[in-house]
């Protein structure tokens, strides 16, 4: 009786709770310590005090009616305020409330934002190895999926293969940076590279084209790297945005859409976003964590843990004759496998009670994505059951 | 170069800001306090103090990588087992936390289902006078809206016209009680008409008709009416709940949905709105939001307050010579207007400085909603405005 392409889905979602099951299965078999789950992209990392400190501070000292209650849509016009002031001061941006619009985490975000743009058969450009939720996101609005090949040496988004993706249909471009699944964090260069080629379509072909930067990840860096922030390359960016990973928050759905005032139709878009958030059923997003995270503009988790971590596993899969790009960003290893089938591979892994998740699911096979989000006891823990697996799959 | 659906939307939305607009002028005029705003649905009663002492409960005793972390796309297994267990002892059934999904709101709960259900061109039958969002939720899914007319005796659903609208590609009935925008609570005659309607039809055409029960005012209700429990009558019934306003956290965006157990395709259905709250972007509803409400299962906000706006105006509409069916539910009015046209009568209650919104908002016009959801004393004060419409209105 479901519909005939949540019948698709809903056979998807069956295999990755397979795998769910799964890994209990092994759990139960040989203890739950002894299997090691690097599938999950659950951050594991504190969110600050300050977060519990200020949702005290707020319920003690606002009216309830108004800290719970109906706002405009798009947010509170403080908190759209005080983000659009905090842009302004670390990336030199001149923003309003105007170009800000809270939003269900990220994932509502991009969903508000294709809503908006979507006609049924616009094309919608993605870079391998993507996250795979765009494409449901693509397809709940009847876009299509253009998929650009990877470039597996760096894994920075393949331009010249971009260039013959480019067609009369093409209405959105969406990358993620710092990625996931390999966690790099795609440079200057590649983003000059990127919006030039974007803005040469548009005059040649006589459309606008948006890019929307999917940015959870922004925060979660190593190494001193700079992401750059896309909005100032671009006339028609959007930034998704995210406090999921950046505050530990991922169950609170809290996050914001950035427009570039200077877009194309950008008072259009507004209004859209607007209305999208609402007929969507978000109507809006939660009220009191907006107002919490307004409140937390200067907070961050701690990220030398995730750094401890990547370390760790890194420099022991490549020590174990890996190949992988050393990602800067996020929480993610996106190493070669060393057979061809990563499926295959990922099946091997088992064996050694570890799960893997294959690079097939982000369109990109011949790799495996690692979430290092879990104790580093556990990926210390975890280092024979890797040795073992090279061993197996590794020929000298 | 927003999508053709929203362009519609968008100029849609442009009158409901003009209207809004409209009102802030009249303040800055007459003065914010000469202003009688009855256009919006927005609880005005407090949260009851036990929500505030929940969520410090909560934070001083749980893990904050657990409150505000990832959970199942369901929600959680202890909240939605408590859930169902409240309403197993309320309604006598024998639910498990299976037939419950965690919602951002009814407006999410809504969406999700109508995306797991509709292929395009399935219809969805909903009765005059309705919430205009249902228009919205039918079209994001390309499904087709069929509206019944109403009785604008009684209000109560009009079952010999849902028969002629019953077709072979009925996939979804939608109903309110207590409705919005009458106030009207549909009686267990009705409710057993309904569904023994659905029942025939799903036989003798060899389908299944899902009706959904919107029932965000469920415990806003006055003078002991009992308020029957839908998924008793009938096997296909999804419930879309939401503590917006049994709770007035509307800005907080939680609620649930039940299916019933028995209900075709079952499992196939519930695996879909897992899926279909993933995919849509709301991943999860608030994590820390899905706590409290669990905490507080038997609590309420103060009802009585409500009651006396109702009894308050609709006891001088009626003085004044306005039809109107007496509500037993929800904080709305939805008198007849004295003139046919309902746009024009808002038009003229303007003149007194009255906020209305017309019954063809509603898809039944000849009508006006006043929502009394505001304090006692503002409508006091307005009651010589209405007083003023009647004489420059009513033709005695």
């Amino acid at each position: 009786m479901i519909s005939e392409k949540m019948k698709v889905l809903v056979e998807g979602s069956s295999a990755i709770r397979a795998m769910f099951e799964e890994g209990k299965r092994l759990a139960k078999i040989h203890g739950e310590e002894n299997v090691f789950d690097f599938s999950l992209g659950n951050p594991n990392v504190d969110p600050p005090d300050r977060i519990k400190a200020s949702i005290f501070e707020i319920l003690n000292s606002e009216h309830p009616n108004f800290i719970h209650g109906y706002m405009n849509n798009s947010g509170y016009e403080d908190v759209r305020t005080k983000i659009a002031n905090h842009l302004n001061q670390k990336h030199n941006l001149n923003l309003s409330f105007n170009s800000i619009v809270m939003t269900c985490g990220a994932a509502g975000g991009l969903n508000i934002i294709l809503k908006t743009l979507l006609n049924p058969g616009d094309e919608v450009i993605v870079f391998a190895p993507f996250f795979g939720e765009y494409r449901n996101y693509v397809s709940n609005y009847d876009g299509k999926l253009v998929v650009v090949d990877p470039d597996i040496e760096t894994f920075e988004p393949n331009i010249e293969a971009l260039k013959e993706k480019i067609t009369s249909k093409t209405k959105v471009v969406i990358i993620n940076s710092p990625n996931n699944p390999t966690g790099v964090v795609y440079s200057e260069r590649a983003i000059k590279e990127l919006t030039k080629t974007l803005s040469d379509k548009e005059k040649e072909l006589g459309i606008s084209i948006y890019l929307v930067s999917d940015e959870p990840y922004r925060e979660i860096v190593y190494d001193g790297v700079e992401v750059p922030y896309v909005l100032k390359y671009y006339k028609n960016t959007f930034i998704g945005y995210s406090y999921s990973k950046s505050l530990s928050l991922p169950g609170e759905r809290i996050g914001y859409i950035v427009a570039n005032p200077e877009m194309d139709d950008f008072e259009n878009i507004m209004s859209g976003l607007n209305v999208a958030n609402r007929i969507l059923g978000f109507v809006n997003a939660p009220s009191l964590f907006q107002r919490v995270i307004a409140d937390c503009l200067d907070t961050e988790v701690d990220v030398n843990i995730y750094k401890r971590n990547r370390d760790l596993l890194y420099n022991h899969l490549v020590e174990l004759g890996f190949t992988c790009v050393k990602p800067e960003g996020a929480f993610y290893l996106f190493p070669r496998t060393p057979i061809e089938d990563d499926v295959a591979f990922c099946q091997e892994a088992k064996k050694f009670n570890l799960l893997l998740v294959p690079g097939s699911s982000f369109g990109c096979p011949g790799h495996i994505r690692l979430a290092y989000c879990i104790s580093y006891e556990k990926i210390r823990n975890s280092l024979p059951a890797f040795e073992k697996l090279a061993k197996a799959t590794i020929i000298k």
